[in-house]
Protein backbone atom coordinates (compact mmCIF):
# COMPACT_ATOMS: atom_id res chain seq x y z
CA UNK A 1 0.00 0.00 0.00
CA UNK A 2 2.93 2.60 -0.01
CA UNK A 3 2.34 5.56 -1.70
CA UNK A 4 5.16 6.99 -4.13
CA UNK A 5 5.28 10.77 -4.51
CA UNK A 6 7.43 12.63 -7.51
CA UNK A 7 8.43 16.11 -7.23
CA UNK A 8 10.38 18.99 -6.50
CA UNK A 9 12.27 19.90 -3.27
CA UNK A 10 13.05 23.41 -3.11
CA UNK A 11 14.01 26.43 -1.00
CA UNK A 12 11.66 29.03 -0.86
CA UNK A 13 11.53 33.31 -0.21
CA UNK A 14 8.04 33.61 0.92
CA UNK A 15 6.76 37.45 1.08
CA UNK A 16 3.35 37.90 3.15
CA UNK A 17 1.53 40.07 4.91
CA UNK A 18 2.17 38.18 8.46
CA UNK A 19 6.29 38.44 7.52
CA UNK A 20 8.99 37.28 5.25
CA UNK A 21 11.12 34.27 5.19
CA UNK A 22 14.21 32.68 3.45
CA UNK A 23 14.92 29.80 2.40
CA UNK A 24 12.77 27.53 4.21
CA UNK A 25 11.56 24.00 3.10
CA UNK A 26 9.12 24.04 -0.43
CA UNK A 27 8.41 22.00 -3.30
CA UNK A 28 5.71 20.15 -4.22
CA UNK A 29 7.30 16.83 -3.14
CA UNK A 30 7.89 18.35 0.49
CA UNK A 31 4.55 19.12 0.96
CA UNK A 32 2.69 16.30 -0.74
CA UNK A 33 5.40 13.72 1.05
CA UNK A 34 4.94 15.26 4.55
CA UNK A 35 0.74 15.55 4.11
CA UNK A 36 0.28 11.76 3.14
CA UNK A 37 3.23 10.55 5.66
CA UNK A 38 0.06 11.12 8.28
CA UNK A 39 -2.21 8.18 6.65
CA UNK A 40 0.30 5.97 4.90
CA UNK A 41 4.10 5.43 4.45
CA UNK A 42 5.78 7.57 1.68
CA UNK A 43 8.37 6.91 -0.90
CA UNK A 44 9.88 10.34 -1.97
CA UNK A 45 11.46 10.83 -5.33
CA UNK A 46 13.54 14.03 -5.96
CA UNK A 47 16.69 15.88 -6.62
CA UNK A 48 18.22 18.39 -4.06
CA UNK A 49 21.49 20.21 -4.70
CA UNK A 50 24.37 20.04 -2.26
CA UNK A 51 23.36 23.39 -0.75
CA UNK A 52 20.18 21.94 0.83
CA UNK A 53 20.15 21.70 4.34
CA UNK A 54 20.56 18.57 6.51
CA UNK A 55 17.87 19.75 8.98
CA UNK A 56 15.41 19.40 5.93
CA UNK A 57 16.00 16.35 5.24
CA UNK A 58 16.17 15.04 8.88
CA UNK A 59 12.18 16.51 9.17
CA UNK A 60 11.03 14.78 5.86
CA UNK A 61 13.04 11.17 7.74
CA UNK A 62 11.16 12.48 11.25
CA UNK A 63 7.59 11.76 9.07
CA UNK A 64 8.65 8.77 8.46
CA UNK A 65 9.17 9.27 4.64
CA UNK A 66 11.30 7.33 2.59
CA UNK A 67 14.06 9.51 1.21
CA UNK A 68 16.10 6.94 -1.53
CA UNK A 69 14.27 8.44 -4.28
CA UNK A 70 15.55 12.00 -3.05
CA UNK A 71 18.91 12.51 -4.77
CA UNK A 72 21.59 15.18 -4.14
CA UNK A 73 23.20 16.83 -7.12
CA UNK A 74 25.91 19.01 -7.88
CA UNK A 75 24.71 22.40 -8.08
CA UNK A 76 21.95 24.80 -6.56
CA UNK A 77 18.79 23.27 -5.33
CA UNK A 78 15.77 24.59 -6.96
CA UNK A 79 14.71 28.33 -5.52
CA UNK A 80 11.51 29.88 -5.44
CA UNK A 81 10.60 33.42 -4.33
CA UNK A 82 7.68 34.90 -4.32
CA UNK A 83 5.35 38.04 -2.40
CA UNK A 84 1.35 37.22 -1.41
CA UNK A 85 -0.93 40.19 -1.94
CA UNK A 86 -2.99 41.60 1.56
CA UNK A 87 -5.78 39.27 -0.09
CA UNK A 88 -3.38 36.46 0.09
CA UNK A 89 -5.59 35.20 -3.22
CA UNK A 90 -2.84 36.75 -5.15
CA UNK A 91 1.11 36.33 -5.73
CA UNK A 92 3.80 37.48 -8.07
CA UNK A 93 6.59 34.71 -8.82
CA UNK A 94 9.67 37.22 -7.87
CA UNK A 95 12.26 34.41 -9.28
CA UNK A 96 12.57 30.84 -10.14
CA UNK A 97 16.26 29.07 -10.33
CA UNK A 98 15.75 25.67 -11.26
CA UNK A 99 19.12 25.02 -10.68
CA UNK A 100 19.48 21.34 -10.19
CA UNK A 101 16.02 20.28 -10.90
CA UNK A 102 16.54 21.62 -14.63
CA UNK A 103 17.75 17.85 -15.17
CA UNK A 104 15.57 16.16 -13.23
CA UNK A 105 15.48 12.65 -14.63
CA UNK A 106 13.53 10.23 -11.83
CA UNK A 107 14.77 6.68 -11.25
CA UNK A 108 12.90 5.08 -8.49
CA UNK A 109 15.07 3.04 -6.73
CA UNK A 110 13.99 -0.93 -6.71
CA UNK A 111 12.08 -1.04 -3.53
CA UNK A 112 9.91 2.01 -4.79
CA UNK A 113 8.51 -0.31 -8.24
CA UNK A 114 6.15 -1.95 -6.66
CA UNK A 115 3.86 0.85 -5.43
CA UNK A 116 0.46 0.56 -5.20
CA UNK A 117 -0.49 4.72 -5.41
CA UNK A 118 1.53 7.26 -7.13
CA UNK A 119 1.52 10.62 -7.21
CA UNK A 120 3.01 12.60 -10.09
CA UNK A 121 3.45 16.41 -9.14
CA UNK A 122 3.91 19.54 -11.10
CA UNK A 123 7.15 18.21 -13.55
CA UNK A 124 7.64 17.93 -17.25
CA UNK A 125 4.95 15.38 -18.88
CA UNK A 126 7.60 13.09 -20.21
CA UNK A 127 9.02 12.91 -16.76
CA UNK A 128 5.69 11.84 -15.48
CA UNK A 129 5.18 9.01 -17.80
CA UNK A 130 8.67 8.08 -17.86
CA UNK A 131 7.94 7.29 -13.65
CA UNK A 132 4.42 5.56 -14.46
CA UNK A 133 6.64 3.12 -16.74
CA UNK A 134 8.81 2.50 -14.00
CA UNK A 135 6.10 1.63 -11.47
CA UNK A 136 5.26 -2.36 -12.40
CA UNK A 137 1.12 -2.00 -11.00
CA UNK A 138 -0.26 0.57 -9.87
CA UNK A 139 -3.65 0.61 -8.23
CA UNK A 140 -4.41 4.27 -8.70
CA UNK A 141 -1.83 7.26 -10.03
CA UNK A 142 -2.45 10.92 -10.61
CA UNK A 143 -1.02 13.74 -11.23
CA UNK A 144 -0.47 17.35 -11.38
CA UNK A 145 0.22 19.99 -14.20
CA UNK A 146 0.50 23.57 -14.77
CA UNK A 147 -0.26 25.94 -17.84
CA UNK A 148 3.30 26.03 -18.76
CA UNK A 149 3.01 21.93 -19.90
CA UNK A 150 -0.44 23.17 -21.42
CA UNK A 151 0.73 25.79 -23.92
CA UNK A 152 4.14 24.36 -24.71
CA UNK A 153 3.90 20.41 -24.40
CA UNK A 154 0.25 19.32 -25.23
CA UNK A 155 1.09 16.08 -27.14
CA UNK A 156 3.02 14.57 -24.36
CA UNK A 157 0.72 15.71 -21.73
CA UNK A 158 -1.89 14.10 -23.36
CA UNK A 159 0.08 11.21 -23.97
CA UNK A 160 0.56 11.25 -20.20
CA UNK A 161 -2.87 11.67 -19.25
CA UNK A 162 -4.03 9.02 -21.22
CA UNK A 163 -2.21 6.55 -18.64
CA UNK A 164 -3.03 7.89 -15.19
CA UNK A 165 -6.80 7.55 -12.81
CA UNK A 166 -7.18 11.01 -11.26
CA UNK A 167 -5.95 14.41 -12.71
CA UNK A 168 -5.59 17.54 -9.56
CA UNK A 169 -5.47 20.86 -11.43
CA UNK A 170 -6.48 24.37 -10.64
CA UNK A 171 -9.83 26.15 -12.34
CA UNK A 172 -8.26 28.31 -14.73
CA UNK A 173 -5.48 25.12 -16.14
CA UNK A 174 -8.78 23.37 -16.37
CA UNK A 175 -10.39 25.75 -18.61
CA UNK A 176 -6.95 26.18 -20.95
CA UNK A 177 -6.45 22.71 -20.95
CA UNK A 178 -10.02 21.91 -22.57
CA UNK A 179 -11.24 25.31 -24.14
CA UNK A 180 -14.68 25.47 -22.03
CA UNK A 181 -15.44 27.88 -19.54
CA UNK A 182 -17.88 25.70 -17.71
CA UNK A 183 -15.88 23.82 -15.07
CA UNK A 184 -18.73 20.97 -15.23
CA UNK A 185 -18.35 20.57 -19.02
CA UNK A 186 -14.36 21.13 -18.57
CA UNK A 187 -14.08 17.78 -16.39
CA UNK A 188 -16.21 15.91 -19.02
CA UNK A 189 -13.55 16.98 -21.33
CA UNK A 190 -10.53 15.80 -18.91
CA UNK A 191 -12.43 12.58 -18.47
CA UNK A 192 -12.88 11.99 -22.22
CA UNK A 193 -8.77 12.49 -22.34
CA UNK A 194 -8.32 9.40 -19.67
CA UNK A 195 -8.35 10.33 -16.27
CA UNK A 196 -11.83 8.50 -14.57
CA UNK A 197 -11.36 11.23 -11.31
CA UNK A 198 -10.75 14.91 -11.48
CA UNK A 199 -10.15 17.17 -9.10
CA UNK A 200 -10.60 20.97 -9.93
CA UNK A 201 -8.55 23.11 -7.05
CA UNK A 202 -10.12 26.18 -6.26
CA UNK A 203 -8.20 28.15 -3.98
CA UNK A 204 -9.57 29.29 -1.02
CA UNK A 205 -12.90 28.27 -2.69
CA UNK A 206 -12.22 24.69 -2.03
CA UNK A 207 -12.26 21.97 -4.93
CA UNK A 208 -14.95 19.76 -6.53
CA UNK A 209 -14.29 16.31 -7.31
CA UNK A 210 -15.86 15.17 -10.55
CA UNK A 211 -15.58 10.94 -11.05
CA UNK A 212 -18.44 8.42 -12.05
CA UNK A 213 -20.62 8.93 -9.48
CA UNK A 214 -21.29 12.49 -10.20
CA UNK A 215 -19.87 15.61 -8.69
CA UNK A 216 -18.64 16.56 -5.01
CA UNK A 217 -17.98 19.70 -3.72
CA UNK A 218 -15.40 19.93 -0.75
CA UNK A 219 -15.20 23.75 0.83
CA UNK A 220 -11.90 25.21 2.13
CA UNK A 221 -11.69 25.93 5.69
CA UNK A 222 -12.69 29.29 6.80
CA UNK A 223 -9.73 30.02 8.54
CA UNK A 224 -8.89 33.33 10.94
CA UNK A 225 -5.55 33.77 9.82
CA UNK A 226 -3.76 32.72 7.24
CA UNK A 227 -0.22 33.02 7.17
CA UNK A 228 1.39 31.02 3.95
CA UNK A 229 -1.35 29.54 1.43
CA UNK A 230 2.28 28.14 -0.34
CA UNK A 231 1.90 24.56 -0.79
CA UNK A 232 -1.48 24.26 0.18
CA UNK A 233 -2.45 22.42 -3.18
CA UNK A 234 0.32 20.05 -2.74
CA UNK A 235 -0.66 19.15 0.67
CA UNK A 236 -4.04 18.83 -0.47
CA UNK A 237 -2.55 16.09 -2.89
CA UNK A 238 -0.81 14.25 -0.35
CA UNK A 239 -3.99 14.47 1.98
CA UNK A 240 -6.03 13.12 -0.88
CA UNK A 241 -3.39 10.25 -2.25
CA UNK A 242 -2.50 9.40 1.75
CA UNK A 243 -5.94 8.63 2.39
CA UNK A 244 -6.47 6.77 -0.33
CA UNK A 245 -4.29 4.68 0.37
CA UNK A 246 -4.62 4.08 3.60
CA UNK A 247 -8.13 3.11 3.53
CA UNK A 248 -7.02 1.13 0.42
CA UNK A 249 -10.35 1.83 -1.60
CA UNK A 250 -11.40 3.45 -4.69
CA UNK A 251 -14.95 3.44 -4.60
CA UNK A 252 -16.82 6.94 -4.42
CA UNK A 253 -17.46 7.56 -0.82
CA UNK A 254 -13.54 6.60 -0.34
CA UNK A 255 -12.64 9.64 -3.12
CA UNK A 256 -14.65 12.00 -1.61
CA UNK A 257 -13.63 11.31 2.05
CA UNK A 258 -9.66 11.85 0.53
CA UNK A 259 -10.79 15.63 -0.60
CA UNK A 260 -12.32 16.01 3.07
CA UNK A 261 -9.00 15.12 3.89
CA UNK A 262 -7.01 17.03 1.14
CA UNK A 263 -8.90 20.45 2.28
CA UNK A 264 -8.17 19.36 6.14
CA UNK A 265 -4.52 19.05 5.40
CA UNK A 266 -4.44 21.98 3.00
CA UNK A 267 -6.18 24.07 5.97
CA UNK A 268 -3.06 23.75 8.48
CA UNK A 269 -0.45 23.88 5.78
CA UNK A 270 -1.15 27.57 5.13
CA UNK A 271 -1.79 28.56 9.23
CA UNK A 272 2.21 29.01 9.41
CA UNK A 273 4.87 29.62 7.03
CA UNK A 274 6.43 26.38 5.29
CA UNK A 275 5.83 23.23 6.16
CA UNK A 276 6.14 24.74 10.08
CA UNK A 277 2.55 23.42 10.73
CA UNK A 278 3.77 20.10 10.07
CA UNK A 279 6.50 20.15 12.73
CA UNK A 280 3.96 20.26 15.81
CA UNK A 281 0.76 18.99 13.83
CA UNK A 282 -0.65 15.26 15.00
CA UNK A 283 -3.12 13.01 13.96
CA UNK A 284 -5.62 13.49 15.94
CA UNK A 285 -5.41 17.30 15.01
CA UNK A 286 -5.94 16.24 11.75
CA UNK A 287 -8.93 13.88 13.12
CA UNK A 288 -10.63 16.90 14.79
CA UNK A 289 -10.87 18.83 11.85
CA UNK A 290 -12.09 15.91 9.80
CA UNK A 291 -14.94 15.94 11.78
CA UNK A 292 -15.32 19.88 11.96
CA UNK A 293 -15.74 19.74 8.27
CA UNK A 294 -18.49 17.81 8.89
CA UNK A 295 -20.16 20.40 10.83
CA UNK A 296 -19.11 22.85 8.12
CA UNK A 297 -21.43 21.36 5.40
CA UNK A 298 -24.25 19.12 7.08
CA UNK A 299 -27.45 20.72 6.95
CA UNK B 1 -45.41 34.08 8.83
CA UNK B 2 -46.50 36.84 5.83
CA UNK B 3 -42.51 37.98 4.17
CA UNK B 4 -42.07 41.88 3.09
CA UNK B 5 -39.31 42.19 -0.03
CA UNK B 6 -38.48 45.32 -0.34
CA UNK B 7 -36.36 46.87 -3.55
CA UNK B 8 -36.18 47.23 -6.94
CA UNK B 9 -38.28 46.37 -10.09
CA UNK B 10 -36.23 46.52 -13.31
CA UNK B 11 -36.39 46.60 -16.53
CA UNK B 12 -32.70 44.97 -17.90
CA UNK B 13 -30.99 44.13 -21.13
CA UNK B 14 -28.49 41.52 -21.16
CA UNK B 15 -25.68 40.58 -23.44
CA UNK B 16 -24.44 37.10 -22.40
CA UNK B 17 -22.69 34.26 -24.65
CA UNK B 18 -25.84 32.74 -24.88
CA UNK B 19 -27.98 35.60 -26.30
CA UNK B 20 -29.17 38.92 -25.80
CA UNK B 21 -32.53 39.85 -24.52
CA UNK B 22 -33.81 43.40 -23.72
CA UNK B 23 -36.06 45.03 -21.46
CA UNK B 24 -37.01 42.22 -19.70
CA UNK B 25 -38.31 41.61 -15.85
CA UNK B 26 -35.33 42.31 -13.68
CA UNK B 27 -34.94 44.24 -10.77
CA UNK B 28 -33.90 42.65 -6.59
CA UNK B 29 -37.37 42.64 -5.77
CA UNK B 30 -38.92 41.04 -8.76
CA UNK B 31 -36.02 37.99 -8.59
CA UNK B 32 -36.39 37.80 -4.26
CA UNK B 33 -39.94 37.57 -4.17
CA UNK B 34 -40.71 35.50 -7.41
CA UNK B 35 -38.26 32.95 -5.45
CA UNK B 36 -39.79 33.48 -1.76
CA UNK B 37 -43.03 32.75 -3.22
CA UNK B 38 -42.31 28.70 -3.86
CA UNK B 39 -42.15 28.90 -0.02
CA UNK B 40 -44.41 31.81 1.57
CA UNK B 41 -46.84 34.41 0.97
CA UNK B 42 -44.49 37.50 -0.21
CA UNK B 43 -45.99 40.47 -0.26
CA UNK B 44 -43.66 43.00 -1.97
CA UNK B 45 -42.48 46.74 -2.20
CA UNK B 46 -41.35 48.57 -5.28
CA UNK B 47 -41.84 50.97 -7.76
CA UNK B 48 -42.51 50.99 -11.81
CA UNK B 49 -42.64 53.64 -14.56
CA UNK B 50 -46.07 53.95 -16.21
CA UNK B 51 -43.46 52.27 -19.31
CA UNK B 52 -43.84 48.79 -16.91
CA UNK B 53 -45.63 46.36 -19.11
CA UNK B 54 -48.49 44.81 -17.40
CA UNK B 55 -47.76 41.22 -18.32
CA UNK B 56 -45.23 41.36 -15.87
CA UNK B 57 -47.34 42.31 -13.33
CA UNK B 58 -49.27 39.41 -14.07
CA UNK B 59 -46.27 37.04 -13.93
CA UNK B 60 -45.73 38.28 -10.49
CA UNK B 61 -48.83 37.89 -9.43
CA UNK B 62 -49.31 34.27 -11.06
CA UNK B 63 -46.73 33.44 -8.23
CA UNK B 64 -49.23 34.52 -5.40
CA UNK B 65 -47.40 37.63 -4.88
CA UNK B 66 -49.21 40.70 -3.07
CA UNK B 67 -48.15 43.47 -5.17
CA UNK B 68 -50.43 46.18 -3.24
CA UNK B 69 -47.26 47.30 -2.00
CA UNK B 70 -45.83 48.21 -5.82
CA UNK B 71 -46.94 51.22 -7.15
CA UNK B 72 -46.71 53.12 -10.69
CA UNK B 73 -45.20 56.55 -11.07
CA UNK B 74 -45.22 58.66 -13.53
CA UNK B 75 -41.63 58.61 -15.66
CA UNK B 76 -39.87 55.52 -16.44
CA UNK B 77 -38.72 52.14 -15.09
CA UNK B 78 -35.61 51.57 -13.48
CA UNK B 79 -33.62 49.91 -16.59
CA UNK B 80 -29.91 48.44 -16.00
CA UNK B 81 -28.12 47.00 -19.34
CA UNK B 82 -24.76 44.64 -18.41
CA UNK B 83 -22.64 42.74 -20.64
CA UNK B 84 -21.05 39.11 -19.31
CA UNK B 85 -17.88 38.05 -20.17
CA UNK B 86 -17.08 34.68 -21.65
CA UNK B 87 -16.30 32.98 -18.27
CA UNK B 88 -19.14 34.57 -16.85
CA UNK B 89 -18.31 35.85 -13.52
CA UNK B 90 -17.42 39.07 -14.33
CA UNK B 91 -19.82 41.69 -15.88
CA UNK B 92 -19.95 45.65 -17.91
CA UNK B 93 -22.82 47.46 -16.39
CA UNK B 94 -23.59 49.17 -19.68
CA UNK B 95 -25.85 51.66 -18.82
CA UNK B 96 -28.33 52.55 -15.03
CA UNK B 97 -31.14 54.77 -15.60
CA UNK B 98 -32.80 54.83 -12.39
CA UNK B 99 -36.19 56.82 -13.27
CA UNK B 100 -38.97 56.29 -10.92
CA UNK B 101 -36.15 54.55 -8.93
CA UNK B 102 -34.50 57.53 -8.12
CA UNK B 103 -37.60 59.38 -5.66
CA UNK B 104 -38.39 55.64 -4.25
CA UNK B 105 -39.90 56.37 -1.09
CA UNK B 106 -41.16 52.78 0.18
CA UNK B 107 -44.81 53.18 2.10
CA UNK B 108 -46.39 50.11 3.42
CA UNK B 109 -49.42 49.02 2.65
CA UNK B 110 -51.74 48.90 5.97
CA UNK B 111 -51.67 45.00 5.96
CA UNK B 112 -48.05 44.48 5.46
CA UNK B 113 -47.23 45.59 8.82
CA UNK B 114 -48.26 42.97 10.46
CA UNK B 115 -44.96 41.17 8.44
CA UNK B 116 -42.96 38.39 10.50
CA UNK B 117 -39.78 38.32 8.04
CA UNK B 118 -38.65 41.36 6.28
CA UNK B 119 -36.44 41.23 3.46
CA UNK B 120 -34.70 44.95 2.63
CA UNK B 121 -32.91 44.45 -0.80
CA UNK B 122 -30.19 46.60 -2.10
CA UNK B 123 -31.48 50.22 -1.56
CA UNK B 124 -30.41 53.41 0.60
CA UNK B 125 -29.81 52.22 4.06
CA UNK B 126 -32.20 55.27 5.36
CA UNK B 127 -34.86 53.83 3.17
CA UNK B 128 -34.20 50.45 4.22
CA UNK B 129 -34.15 51.77 7.99
CA UNK B 130 -37.42 53.63 7.28
CA UNK B 131 -39.26 50.14 6.25
CA UNK B 132 -38.21 48.97 9.22
CA UNK B 133 -39.77 51.45 11.47
CA UNK B 134 -43.11 50.79 9.31
CA UNK B 135 -42.87 46.68 10.57
CA UNK B 136 -44.99 46.54 14.18
CA UNK B 137 -43.05 43.37 15.35
CA UNK B 138 -40.79 41.76 12.52
CA UNK B 139 -39.78 38.00 13.96
CA UNK B 140 -36.33 38.53 11.40
CA UNK B 141 -35.21 41.11 9.38
CA UNK B 142 -31.96 41.06 6.81
CA UNK B 143 -30.83 43.18 3.94
CA UNK B 144 -28.70 43.60 1.28
CA UNK B 145 -26.30 46.26 0.74
CA UNK B 146 -23.40 47.66 -1.77
CA UNK B 147 -20.46 49.37 -2.19
CA UNK B 148 -21.90 52.61 -3.22
CA UNK B 149 -23.73 53.02 0.27
CA UNK B 150 -20.37 51.31 1.91
CA UNK B 151 -18.44 54.13 0.60
CA UNK B 152 -20.96 57.37 0.64
CA UNK B 153 -23.59 56.66 3.49
CA UNK B 154 -21.78 54.65 5.95
CA UNK B 155 -23.18 56.42 9.07
CA UNK B 156 -26.55 55.94 7.96
CA UNK B 157 -25.23 52.11 6.64
CA UNK B 158 -24.37 51.04 10.24
CA UNK B 159 -27.43 52.90 12.21
CA UNK B 160 -29.70 50.35 9.72
CA UNK B 161 -27.24 47.48 10.54
CA UNK B 162 -27.53 47.68 14.34
CA UNK B 163 -31.05 47.24 13.47
CA UNK B 164 -31.22 44.18 11.64
CA UNK B 165 -31.13 40.59 12.58
CA UNK B 166 -28.91 39.41 9.21
CA UNK B 167 -27.30 40.42 6.14
CA UNK B 168 -26.33 39.22 2.90
CA UNK B 169 -23.03 41.03 1.63
CA UNK B 170 -20.82 39.59 -0.88
CA UNK B 171 -16.83 38.66 -0.58
CA UNK B 172 -15.26 42.17 -1.80
CA UNK B 173 -18.03 43.89 0.10
CA UNK B 174 -17.67 42.31 3.33
CA UNK B 175 -14.43 43.65 3.25
CA UNK B 176 -14.48 46.49 1.98
CA UNK B 177 -17.24 47.43 4.76
CA UNK B 178 -14.77 45.96 7.93
CA UNK B 179 -11.18 46.40 6.42
CA UNK B 180 -10.28 43.13 7.23
CA UNK B 181 -9.27 40.61 4.08
CA UNK B 182 -9.93 37.75 5.92
CA UNK B 183 -13.57 36.67 5.54
CA UNK B 184 -13.86 34.93 9.13
CA UNK B 185 -12.83 38.12 11.00
CA UNK B 186 -14.73 40.43 8.77
CA UNK B 187 -18.25 38.24 9.45
CA UNK B 188 -17.26 38.65 13.52
CA UNK B 189 -16.92 42.88 12.71
CA UNK B 190 -19.91 42.53 10.70
CA UNK B 191 -21.88 40.63 13.79
CA UNK B 192 -20.25 43.33 16.25
CA UNK B 193 -22.12 45.94 14.40
CA UNK B 194 -25.19 44.39 15.12
CA UNK B 195 -26.71 41.34 12.59
CA UNK B 196 -26.53 37.94 14.55
CA UNK B 197 -26.15 36.28 11.36
CA UNK B 198 -23.67 37.13 8.53
CA UNK B 199 -24.11 35.77 4.98
CA UNK B 200 -21.31 35.91 2.36
CA UNK B 201 -22.14 35.75 -1.28
CA UNK B 202 -18.88 34.19 -3.23
CA UNK B 203 -21.02 33.97 -6.56
CA UNK B 204 -20.19 30.90 -8.48
CA UNK B 205 -18.82 29.08 -5.16
CA UNK B 206 -21.55 29.67 -2.94
CA UNK B 207 -21.79 31.34 0.20
CA UNK B 208 -20.55 30.95 3.68
CA UNK B 209 -23.19 31.60 6.52
CA UNK B 210 -21.60 32.83 10.08
CA UNK B 211 -24.04 32.82 13.25
CA UNK B 212 -23.96 31.52 16.53
CA UNK B 213 -23.43 28.38 15.57
CA UNK B 214 -20.16 28.97 14.03
CA UNK B 215 -19.55 28.66 10.03
CA UNK B 216 -21.61 26.81 7.20
CA UNK B 217 -20.26 26.42 3.69
CA UNK B 218 -22.97 26.12 0.81
CA UNK B 219 -21.58 25.56 -2.46
CA UNK B 220 -22.81 26.60 -5.64
CA UNK B 221 -24.75 24.04 -8.02
CA UNK B 222 -21.91 22.87 -10.78
CA UNK B 223 -24.33 23.68 -13.84
CA UNK B 224 -23.18 22.09 -16.96
CA UNK B 225 -24.99 25.36 -18.61
CA UNK B 226 -25.61 28.94 -17.23
CA UNK B 227 -27.38 31.02 -19.31
CA UNK B 228 -28.00 34.57 -16.68
CA UNK B 229 -26.15 35.14 -13.71
CA UNK B 230 -28.56 37.93 -13.06
CA UNK B 231 -30.19 38.15 -9.95
CA UNK B 232 -28.42 34.97 -8.73
CA UNK B 233 -27.94 36.87 -5.49
CA UNK B 234 -31.53 38.01 -4.73
CA UNK B 235 -33.05 35.14 -6.08
CA UNK B 236 -30.16 33.35 -3.43
CA UNK B 237 -32.06 35.84 -0.52
CA UNK B 238 -35.54 35.16 -1.72
CA UNK B 239 -34.68 31.41 -1.25
CA UNK B 240 -32.92 31.69 2.45
CA UNK B 241 -36.03 34.60 3.47
CA UNK B 242 -38.96 32.14 2.08
CA UNK B 243 -37.31 28.81 3.22
CA UNK B 244 -36.55 30.75 7.26
CA UNK B 245 -40.78 31.80 6.49
CA UNK B 246 -42.02 28.91 6.12
CA UNK B 247 -40.68 27.17 8.89
CA UNK B 248 -41.25 29.47 11.22
CA UNK B 249 -37.93 28.58 13.11
CA UNK B 250 -34.72 29.98 13.48
CA UNK B 251 -32.35 27.16 15.08
CA UNK B 252 -28.70 26.50 13.50
CA UNK B 253 -30.54 24.16 11.05
CA UNK B 254 -33.25 26.09 9.95
CA UNK B 255 -30.41 28.65 8.88
CA UNK B 256 -28.87 26.27 7.17
CA UNK B 257 -31.56 24.76 5.44
CA UNK B 258 -32.47 28.45 4.19
CA UNK B 259 -28.82 28.94 2.83
CA UNK B 260 -29.22 25.63 0.73
CA UNK B 261 -33.03 26.52 -0.43
CA UNK B 262 -31.28 29.78 -1.49
CA UNK B 263 -28.23 27.92 -3.45
CA UNK B 264 -30.99 26.16 -5.04
CA UNK B 265 -33.21 29.06 -6.47
CA UNK B 266 -29.97 31.35 -7.37
CA UNK B 267 -28.70 27.75 -9.45
CA UNK B 268 -32.36 27.44 -11.29
CA UNK B 269 -32.23 31.48 -11.54
CA UNK B 270 -28.91 31.02 -14.05
CA UNK B 271 -30.34 28.60 -16.08
CA UNK B 272 -32.21 31.01 -18.75
CA UNK B 273 -32.45 34.36 -19.01
CA UNK B 274 -34.25 37.17 -16.55
CA UNK B 275 -36.98 35.12 -14.68
CA UNK B 276 -37.66 32.57 -17.29
CA UNK B 277 -36.84 29.58 -15.57
CA UNK B 278 -39.37 30.72 -12.54
CA UNK B 279 -42.09 30.40 -15.69
CA UNK B 280 -42.19 26.45 -15.44
CA UNK B 281 -39.87 25.79 -12.50
CA UNK B 282 -41.91 23.27 -9.49
CA UNK B 283 -41.52 22.97 -6.18
CA UNK B 284 -41.40 19.45 -6.52
CA UNK B 285 -37.73 20.71 -8.79
CA UNK B 286 -36.64 22.66 -6.06
CA UNK B 287 -37.34 19.52 -3.51
CA UNK B 288 -35.22 17.36 -5.90
CA UNK B 289 -32.46 19.88 -6.79
CA UNK B 290 -32.15 19.98 -2.44
CA UNK B 291 -31.62 16.56 -2.30
CA UNK B 292 -28.84 16.81 -4.77
CA UNK B 293 -26.76 19.04 -2.86
CA UNK B 294 -27.36 16.39 -0.27
CA UNK B 295 -24.92 13.97 -2.51
CA UNK B 296 -23.05 16.79 -3.59
CA UNK B 297 -22.13 17.69 0.06
CA UNK B 298 -22.26 14.39 1.98
CA UNK B 299 -19.26 12.60 3.10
Amino acid sequence: MGLVVVGSVALDDIEAPAGSVKSVLGGAASYCSVASSYFVRTQAVGVTGDDFPQEHLDFLASRGIDLAGVTRAQGRTFRWGGRYHASLNQRDTLFTELGVFERFDPVLPPEYLDAEWVFLANIHPRLQLGVLEQVRAPRFSAMDTMNFWIEGSRAELEKTLARVAGLVINDDEARQLTGESNLVRAADAIRALGPTTVIVKRGEHGALLFDEAGVFAAPAFPLREVQDPTGAGDSFAGGFMGSLAAGGSLTPDALRRAVIHWSVLASFCVERFSLDRFRTLTRAEIDERFEQFRRLTRF
